[in-house]
C-alpha cells in the first residue's frame, strides 16, 4: 500500500514520539469510518506499546480535519430506518475515539495546521495539549447545516468557558488560532515555521519522563476533575502514596538528591 | 400605556430578533417584583413563539440593571416573620427568571451598557452570549451592605474562574468591560457606538439558523455540561442521531452539497 | 523561641488582617510535617478567632514554598512497609491543610514571592485569592522525579483550564507570574515593590466587610460550585434569605439608604 493511500501515517521516533498524521488530504482528513477505525486502533495500540512515550497528532493538507464525512453520513440515509442505526454506530465510534484519546495512558499533543472544524475541532479539544500554527483556524459550524455540533461541544465545553464555547457553537464562526489560545482550546499559537519544532520540543520533554508517572497522572487528572473536592483529595492522595512506592519515584527522587539523571523502569 | 411607564419594552424584528429592553430607568432597571414578572413572562412567551428566533436583552439609562430592588425588599421586613416568606418568594422568582433564560430554547444575547450590579450582573452571566460597551461595568457589591451576592455567584462562577469570581464577590469592586471579557463574563467589548450594530449582526447570524437546531443544541449544551465525560458523550451522541434524522439537518446538508441556501422548517 | 526558629510567623494587625509568613527559609519553606502542623493549626485557629477578618499567606526567602519535604519523605521509606503508612498520613495531613484553607470561614489571600512548586503551587491555588510579584514563578515539577503532582493538580485544575493545567503537569515547566495570571492561578501580578501594598489594600478592603457575610458567601461559593444549576439555585436562594434576615444585612442596607458607614455585629 503506497503512502498516498494510507489515510493515517504512523511514525515512531527513537525517543518514543509517535507521530500520527492524518493523510486523507482529498477528503480534508474527514473522520470517515475508515479514518475513525484507523485512529481508534492507533491510539489503542499506542496505549499498549511501551516503545511509545508520547503521541503527536498532526495532519497533512490545508485542513487539519473537517469532522464527519458528510457524504458517507448522507449515504447512510438510504437504509430503511433512514439511517438511525448507522448514525448511532458512527456516533458511538467517534465518541469512542475521542474518549480513547482521553483514556490513552500516553500524553497526546495536537499539532494543528489548517482548519479544524466540527468533530475535527473536537479532536483537538480532546487532546491533552495542543499547539497551533498562527494560521490555523477552528470552528463548530454545524448550525450552518442544521446539525448542531453536539458531540464536539462535549470536548469544547471542557476546555473553553461557557460563553466562548457558545459563541463558536451558536454562530458557527471561525475562531483564529490566537483566540483559540486565549479561550483555552489550544495551549498556544506559534508561526507555521516554528510549529513542528515547538511541538517536538514539548514532546521530547514529556518523553523524557517516566511513562508510569505520566500514565498515573493523566488518568488521575481526568478522574479527579469530575469529583467533588473532598473526594478528589481522597482519591489523589491515594494515587500519590502508590506513586511514592513505585520504582520510578524512588529512582527519580534518588537521582534528584544525587544530582544525576534518573533511569526509568517506567513502572 | 405609554412607553415611559412600560418597564420592559419588547420589539420583534421581521427577521425574528426579539429585543427586550429594560426600561425602568428611574429605578436603575432594578429587578423589582414587577420587572421579574415581566422578564419571566417575556422569556416564557418568546420560548413558545415560533416568530422569535433569537433574543437580545438590552437596557435604557445609565444602569444596565441594579439587581434586586432594595426598597421593595426592605419593605418586606414589615411582615410578622421579618420577611422570610417574602424573601423566599422573591429569591425563587428571581432564580426562576435566571434559569428561564438558560432553559429558554432561543439563544439569548445580553447587550450591556452602563453598570450591571448584583443580580444585574447575574442577568448578564445567565445569558448565552454577552457583548458589552467598553464603558460598561460589572460588580457583585453585596458585601458592601452585608448581603453576599450568593445567587449572582451561581451564574458568575459558571462563567469566570474561581479566583476571578471570588475577587468580584469578596471585594465588591467594579470590573471593567475589558476585564469582564478577559475573565469570561462577556464575550467581548466594543465601543459604545458599535455595540448595537455588533449585537444585531451576531443576532442576525444566529437568527438565520434553524430554530430546531439552535434549541436542540442549547438544551444539550447546558445538560451535558453537568455530566461526567462518558455520560455526556452517550447523551450528546443520541442528540446527534436525532438531529441527523430531523428535517432541518437533511435540508441543511442537502443545501450544502447543492451550494444553495437551506430552507428551514425549524423542526 | 527566637523568630529564626519559628517556621510560621503570625502577625495580626489592628484591622483584623492576620499575616502568616512561611519562614523556614533554609528548607525553602517546604511543607514538612512541622510546617503542615503549624499551617493547619493557624488556619483552624484563625477560623475561630473573631479578631481575624482576613488572612494573608506570605513567605520569606527566595522560595514561596517548595512543596513536600522530600528528605523527610525519603526517610519515611525506612519503615518496614516502605513508607506506605507514613506517606498516607502525610498526604492526609497535607490535603487536610489545603481543604482547611478552602473551608476556613475567613478569606485567604496568597501574596506570592519567589517560586511556588508542587504542593507549594497547590497552596497558592487553594487560597481564595492570590497576587504575585512579577518575578514569582510557579511549577508542578513532580514529573521530573517520577512523582506526578497528583494532589497539587486537584487545586490547580479547579483554577486553570484543562490544557493549561496539563501543560504545567506534563512538562514540569516553570510558569511566569504573568502567565499564571492569564490562566487563573493568580488574580494578577504586580511589581515586587508594589506587592505587599497591593495585597494589604485588598485585605483591608475585605476586612472592612461583615465577617458573617464573608463567611456565609465563601462557604456558599465552594458548596454551590459542585452542584448542578437548579440545585445550586435552590441552595443559594436559601442562603440569601437567611443572609437577608441576619443583623448585618439589615444594618448594611439601612446604612446604604442613610448614606452612612455600617456597623457590623459580624453575625
Amino acid at each position: 500500500m503506497k503512502s498516498e493511500t494510507v489515510i493515517l501515517l504512523r511514525d515512531l521516533s527513537q525517543d518514543g514520539i509517535l507521530r500520527l498524521t492524518l493523510n486523507d488530504v482529498g477528503r480534508r482528513n474527514a473522520l470517515s469510518e475508515a479514518m475513525l477505525t484507523e485512529l481508534g486502533a492507533a491510539f489503542a495500540e499506542a496505549g499498549n506499546d511501551s516503545a511509545v512515550r508520547v503521541i503527536v497528532l498532526a495532519a497533512n493538507g490545508p485542513a487539519f480535519c473537517a469532522g464527519h464525512d458528510l457524504k458517507e453520513m448522507t449515504a447512510g440515509r438510504a437504509a430503511p430506518d433512514g439511517g438511525r442505526v448507522y448514525f448511532t454506530k458512527i456516533m458511538a465510534q467517534c465518541s469512542g475515539v475521542m474518549q480513547g484519546i482521553v483514556n490513552c495512558p500516553k500524553p497526546v499533543i495536537a499539532e494543528v495546521t489548517g482548519i479544524a472544524t466540527a468533530a475535527g475541532c473536537q479532536l483537538v479539544a480532546s487532546c491533552d495539549l495542543a499547539v497551533a500554527a498562527e494560521t490555523a483556524k477552528f470552528s463548530t459550524p454545524g448550525v450552518h447545516i442544521g446539525l448542531f455540533c453536539s458531540t464536539p461541544m462535549v470536548a469544547l465545553s471542557r476546555n473553553a468557558a461557557n460563553k466562548h464555547a457558545m459563541e463558536m457553537l451558536l454562530t458557527g464562526d471561525i475562531t483564529s488560532a490566537a483566540r483559540a489560545a486565549e479561550i483555552g482550546v489550544v495551549n498556544y499559537a506559534v508561526s507555521e515555521e516554528a510549529l513542528t519544532g515547538a511541538v517536538t520540543e514539548m514532546a521530547q520533554k514529556i518523553a523524557s519522563k517516566s511513562s508510569m508517572t505520566l500514565a498515573t497522572g493523566k488518568r488521575a487528572f481526568y478522574s479527579q476533575r469530575e469529583m467533588p473536592l473532598a473526594e478528589a483529595y481522597d482519591y489523589a492522595s491515594q494515587i500519590m502514596v502508590d506513586n511514592m512506592l513505585a520504582h520510578d519515584a524512588k529512582e527519580g527522587i534518588g537521582a534528584f538528591f544525587e544530582k544525576r539523571s534518573p533511569k526509568w523502569q517506567d513502572r
